[in-house]
């Protein structure tokens, strides 16, 4: 592991031009409910609407000109795909976006408000993969991949490094898991700056993968996906599963109900709109009582990116 | 008229223990759609989940010992009767409410979890206020009216107060208008605090009530009632209409699309949870954009109690 505090804290002078500080939200209600003392960063207030601009922005600022003067590429679905069509506009560079056909409208419109050329193919790994390398050849964009990218770990880092900051005394920081990118950066923050602390994570029974990755040391694969968290259907890469196995205390699973209900006490207490994925910190928090009650936690809401006419079905009884 | 500067600066120290002084967010792409500098005081984020609460707590607080003795009372489907049943609960004493049998659930919960006893009645405005009076000459409560009540009216002026020394140079405030209490305290605030600027209200097409009035100086009632904005279905009183006459600007009009397009900039650009109610003067910015752009404006966002999940509807083509 070669990511150094020194590193976090260039990265977070390098980007603070391009992202907000974002407030820590506090809920007495919320608070009640749970028997914890919680600080939520609320990253759905972050540009784009997710922390993913964080390590986009961060690796795209990375690049040299050299690296930069044919663009930028990458594939995905969801957050990212904003972040680096951002970030691209940022350093007046084009970026090519893969995306799955079965992309939500919402979020191929925010990409191309950013500029970005997209192009749609079947919604498979592989595919979006091979289609990405022939962008990529064609070309000679640099690719930045969402998490499997020490560039990217080391924006995703500065989030939690905010939440420290801003928040004396956390006894524990929870994030959800999908690629790990946001759990690995928060994980080496929280390992610099507030060392007596723990972080845990949440992850969806429903895409139970780097629960196993965490006890077995290798990529693990889900047994089956079935989640409304869809930011955390991703493995975990190589350098993600290597810092999380170092400095992660333990990853808890949440079930659709556990996840729901938390999502529900956000939107109704907070009254703020968050990504389902962004429950599952709470959820865990919820789930486990009696390690986190008279605790003061800080809890990442990663996204607020929804499709506000599609949202309510998470709700119905 | 007879709200003084005094006044309503000595109903803010009485509240303030027991509410939010709530953010005032802005938001780069909303700036960007609508051509004006928009500041938007979250009265989503307040305590009850709208302004309400300083109105009913002001009136709470104002009664005498021997008024408060035998509890408090009023009529609401609302966020009035959250306000009333929350103030009552902070002054040791017993809260009335009559609701309508329709009320949401999620309405009729939040005033059963502050301890309020509830009656219910039928939908319609006579039986609402012949079951209330029933009630107050069973029990002696004191019938606190959600805006025909200058104590209510003074609360409401705090908010715009807030506002007003939180952001220096504004042009001018929108609020909606239903009732007329926060129109009417917002316009009393910013004659005193802030004479150049202008107030203005927006009103929905489906409830068009307070155009009528603010004309002819009576009490008007709408010539049909069909509207998302369910905050806003009341005609003004006579308290309110003579003070809007005298210190507002104008009032506009806006569509139920209108409304819709607002509250949808609201929740996907700005990621916040607010009623429909609140989208309406942002509807009216958006409307009269030769009125406001290059223009510094306050908006109020009046309150966030929505049912999350039947809220989508709103935002379906």
């Amino acid at each position: 592991m070669n990511i150094t505090l020194d590193q976090i804290s260039a990265a977070h002078e390098r980007i603070k031009p391009f992202i907000h500080r974002t407030p820590v939200l506090t809920s007495e209600s919320i608070n009640k409910i749970s028997g914890a003392t919680l600080f939520l960063k609320c990253e759905n207030f972050q540009k784009t609407g997710s922390f993913k601009i964080r390590g986009g922005m961060n690796a795209v600022l990375s690049l040299s000109t050299e690296e930069l003067k044919q663009g930028i590429a990458t594939h995905s679905s969801g957050n990212h795909a904003q972040a680096i069509a951002f970030a691209a506009r940022q350093v007046g560079k084009k970026a090519y976006i893969v995306m799955p056909a079965t992309s939500p409208k919402v979020k191929v419109d925010a990409v191309k408000n950013y500029g970005a050329e997209i192009t749609f193919c079947e919604p498979k790994q592989k595919i979006l993969e091979s289609t990405l390398k022939d962008i990529i050849q064609r070309t000679g964009a640099a690719f930045v991949h969402p998490y499997d990218n020490y560039q990217v770990i080391t924006g995703q880092a500065t989030c939690a490094k905010e939440l420290i900051e801003d928040v004396p005394g956390l006894d524990a920081i929870i994030t959800p898991v999908g690629g790990g990118g946001l759990l690995s950066g928060s994980a080496l923050s929280k390992h610099y700056l507030l060392p007596p602390a723990f972080i845990y994570a949440g992850e969806p029974e429903g895409a139970a993968d780097a629960i196993l990755s965490f006890r077995s040391g290798q990529v693990e694969r889900a047994a089956f996906i079935n989640t409304i968290a869809d930011g955390l259907l991703t493995t975990l890469s190589d350098k993600t599963v290597a810092i999380i196995r170092q400095y992660v205390k333990d990853i808890f699973l949440v079930t659709e109900q556990e996840i729901t209900s938390a999502l529900r006490l956000i939107y109704e207490r907070m009254k703020i709109i968050v990504e389902p994925s962004s429950a599952v910190s709470l959820a865990v928090v919820l789930k486990h009582r009696n390690l986190f009650a008279g605790k003061r936690i800080g809890i990442i809401l990663t996204g607020g990116n929804v499709d506000v006419s599609n949202s309510d079905k998470w709700f119905k009884d």
